[in-house]
């Protein structure tokens, strides 16, 4: 199955001169769901980076990170926009084109040295994803790798990331 | 599995006197998340509600959606806050304890008439799924019924419903 056929060009969002990879026409295709979620699972299995604990960012992350934690039968942790959370939380700061954005993670969302694998849809500059990992290690997780269902190569997001193996379906 | 004993009670959040039903303890365990899935999959064939889309509100909905979709083998479709979706989109405004709320839908997500299962983590007043089931109104889908994990009764979000089945699996 071809998934990137399944992914929409939207022309102009969310500004004049970007293209918009669109994953919302890929996920209401049930095989395309399917394969998605299977090809993760099996690019895991073969790269030993199955983990003890998926790590999906809000909301896109979401999407992406449960289906395939229920897939490889292992637990799901939300990092989540502020004040999201109930629980005591450790939370990073990251760098954004105009300002900064934070990202929150429960205190004892999993066990110190846990093996987790981070994912989100998307990977483009890399600035939500290193944050993500930065609050991994406040927990002290053994991060495994990331899993992006597409990576935007030229935006170079993979160079800002630890050095672990990186999974990415599509490529642009 | 008894669910609840993996839903943590977090007192006064978000305000004093509330008690939050925190699902992250339910997400990080395993057997937690598969049961919860699979029974709610279960549901969905034992009461013939299987859609030919699940449709998720962001962004708790899209935590137990997504999985559902893939265990089903259906397509999943977001409804997203305001100005996330990139294609054209039906909004529909909705009220809030205090103020108002928009959701949108892309306008194609799915076919006119098609088979449709409203998932969210919980019904509280029943405002969010309300909106949504209004938004599938517009696109012309047939609702099947609402599922959600977590029922608080005592709001009697059900009434404000229309009338066809509601999962929920557990009541507080």
């Amino acid at each position: 199955m071809k998934l990137k056929s399944l992914v929409r060009d939207i022309p102009d969002f969310p500004q004049p001169g970007i293209v918009f990879r669109d994953i919302t026409t890929l996920l209401n295709n049930p095989q395309g769901l399917r394969h998605t979620i299977d090809t993760l699972a099996e690019q895991c299995q073969k790269q030993d980076l199955v983990p003890d604990y998926i790590v999906g960012m809000e909301s896109r992350g979401f999407i992406f990170g449960t289906p395939l934690a229920y897939k490889l039968n292992v637990g799901f942790v939300p990092v989540r926009k502020p004040g999201k959370l109930p629980g005591a939380v450790h939370a990073v700061e990251y760098e954004l084109e105009y300002g900064t954005d934070t990202l929150e993670i429960h205190q004892d969302a999993l066990e110190t040295g846990a093996k987790v694998l981070i994912v989100d849809d998307l990977i483009a500059t890399g600035g939500t994803a290193k944050a993500t990992a930065d609050l991994l290690a406040k927990i002290g997780s053994q991060l495994l790798g990331f899993a992006f269902v597409i990576e935007l190569t030229g935006l170079a997001g993979r160079k800002v990331l630890p050095d672990v193996p990186i999974i990415s379906l599509m490529e642009y």
